[in-house]
């Protein structure tokens, strides 16, 4: 497509950039695929391990292939010192996004293949990332809280492995295959907006880290990355002040007549349920039931019910829970503290992103421009094309 | 505009996707505009730090006002002694820009303001970072090169402080007025790829500090400010390889014969000059007379000339040289290294990408949508709504 198109204002909404082989929404239908493969199968048979192979590379490995690159992950784990020696001069009360988003460029400088812009060292680059993303979380968890950093285990498996760095506690196998669900949810979601950012910035040929590190800075605003902590904060506010669930549908009622949003409802894509909502819903009641926080669970399905009886008033019968909505519960219960979350989810989208930047940097479409660059309309101050006279700043009024 | 928009592959040219107030790119003409100031006026004319007040502010500042930021910005200098002694930790082979991108999110942590999301307390953030960015880009050239950082000197303007704190020499005036009018022409440009970064990541309600970072990240990309270092690269090349002067022209035909770029020529928006580089082409010839490096400027402009003559044959007679071209030239006359070019493209930036920060957060537009998020068209596996069939690991080919 040529010339000359506006689509001001409608934040890229519904306008179609580029291609992309690695994730489809149906939107219509509540459907999530990564490269051919239903969310639901993966999460049901897969593991964090294949599913990130798959995102990288296209095609689910071979029983060998699984062992090579997790073992890839294995070795990877240990944060070079530098780093965590830099992280301790933070500040405590830093926020853990703020510091990941500044931790991963200094991951970047000690990557030994940091400018080696092939594939193939692409592809070990985000094996790097992959490992050590949750180990940064996981130690700036231990130093902000006084404790050293643990080294990983490696007897455990990824996700169980983080739970172990997080919080010095190894996690039983239930809770470890949960968290690992978790990471295959959400790791990859087309061209949101953090992974829109990673590719934009990697469109000028810079570095994956450069890339990654945007990432994260965008999954870390409110509207992305944040609205399951922010799902939390909402339940610890209903159990604050309602004094049985049946005055649950008037807290509902109140705070949406207040114009406040219902955390963790509603999705930009999704205009049915979102597939992975399901699967988060069964775990936090299944999880619930373990750990005592059925409480929780019988909190956020109330919300959810007297949230969709509103929706459905107003004719907003789209509006459905989304990924968000039972995924904070899910963490809690699992000891992860509420500012941990959003990092959890970057531990998890880090293998879509990598799978990004590298289909940016290596995409075959040979009318591919350099970087994106869009235009805008100015609108605003213009004496015509000589410019408005400067006087000097004496002579200003 | 509402419905579906395939503007496939071409990296959003032409793509016009917000209104924006700061800046404006006649690029048929050769005319770029600052809040409708031509920049030929502005860097004549105006300083630094006006233009930065006037990026952010909209309008000229008054004498008392002028005064006022000045003084904010002189107060704001000291880079947090935390933020220092963690990037004491990494090693000094690490790319000022990577760095760079890595403090900055640090930068917000030391913010007292951090989270406070008012116009006013994003101007005071913008102020931090304008004073930071070039003492943290100092220290980091101090600190690789095993010096201790200086102090800001509060008796030396912007540029010339900048100069102070990177060489600990400071600069005659004449040279701290040249740096002065290379941050006023490298100030904004409109929705560039840095400045699109910064914009589509604060979209999702982050902070200043993550979007800067962004750009950063963007910025350090080879296509985008990395290429005045490229110059600079291509003109010591020409330097060893030629024998004189009259083999520029075989040089350039065989150069560009083996498909290389010319680097520092074309624009993706100027179909005509660069109205900055004539800026700069006139403060190279004055800086190599001055500084003995009247060689670089004649190589340049050989270098220039016979480009464009073969440009011609080819019938591109709308390639000239841009910005890039004679910054390289005039920045090492100046005494900056190689790598400190696209930091100090950076310490210019600054100030268009905190104004775009702040116009993306709180633009008027009632139906500006809460984030940047495109859609890419899927062309990977699909096996049907149901999704491919996951075989199980062991019973894979």
């Amino acid at each position: 497509m040529n010339g000359e198109v506006r689509v001001k204002n409608i934040g890229l909404r519904g306008v179609t950039v580029a291609d992309t082989k690695i994730s489809y929404i149906d939107g219509e239908n509540g459907i999530l695929i990564y490269r051919g493969f239903r969310i639901e199968e993966l999460a049901e048979r897969s593991s964090f391990m294949e599913t990130a192979y798959l995102l990288l590379n296209g095609v689910l490995p071979s029983a060998e292939e699984l062992r090579e690159f997790t073992a890839e992950v294995d070795a990877a784990r240990t944060v070079p010192e530098f780093v965590i020696d830099s992280m301790r001069r933070i500040p405590r009360e830093a926020d853990p996004m703020d510091v990941l988003q500044g931790v991963v460029p200094f991951l970047g400088v000690a990557d030994p293949e940091l400018m080696v812009e092939t594939r193939e060292a692409n592809l070990r680059k985000a094996v790097r990332l992959i490992a050590r993303v949750p180990a940064v979380v996981a130690a700036w968890n231990r130093i902000r809280n006084g404790l050293e950093p643990l080294p990983p285990d490696e007897g455990l498996p990824h996700a169980a492995n983080f739970l172990w760095q997080l919080t010095g506690n190894k996690p039983d196998d239930q809770i470890a295959r949960d968290l690992d669900v978790c990471l295959v949810l959400h790791a990859d979601h087309t061209f949101n907006a953090s992974t829109f950012a990673c590719r934009e910035v990697v469109s000028t040929q810079a570095h994956m880290y450069a890339g990654v590190s945007a990432g994260v800075g965008a999954l870390s605003g409110s509207l992305h990355g944040g609205a399951n902590a922010r799902v939390m904060k909402m339940l610890f506010e209903v159990q604050k002040e309602v004094k049985s669930e049946d005055e649950v549908g008037d807290w509902v009622r109140m705070r949406m007549e207040r114009g406040e949003k219902i955390m963790g409802m509603g999705h930009a894509v999704y205009k049915t349920f979102d597939p992975r909502s399901k699967i988060l819903k069964e775990m936090s009641l299944r999880l619930g039931v373990r750990t005592g926080h059925e409480d929780w669970y019988r909190l956020l399905t109330r919300i959810e019910q007297e949230a969709l009886k509103e929706f459905e008033k107003k004719g907003k019968d789209n509006i459905k829970s989304n990924v968000d909505f039972y995924s904070g519960s899910v963490y809690s219960m699992m000891g992860i503290p509420v500012d941990i979350m959003t990092p959890v989810f970057a531990i998890s989208r880090i293998s879509g992103w990598c799978s990004h930047v590298i289909e940016e940097k290596f995409a075959e479409a040979q009318d591919k421009p350099a970087l994106y660059r869009p235009k805008a309309e100015y609108v605003g101050h213009y004496c015509g094309a000589l410019g408005c006279v400067y006087q000097p700043v004496d002579a200003r009024e």
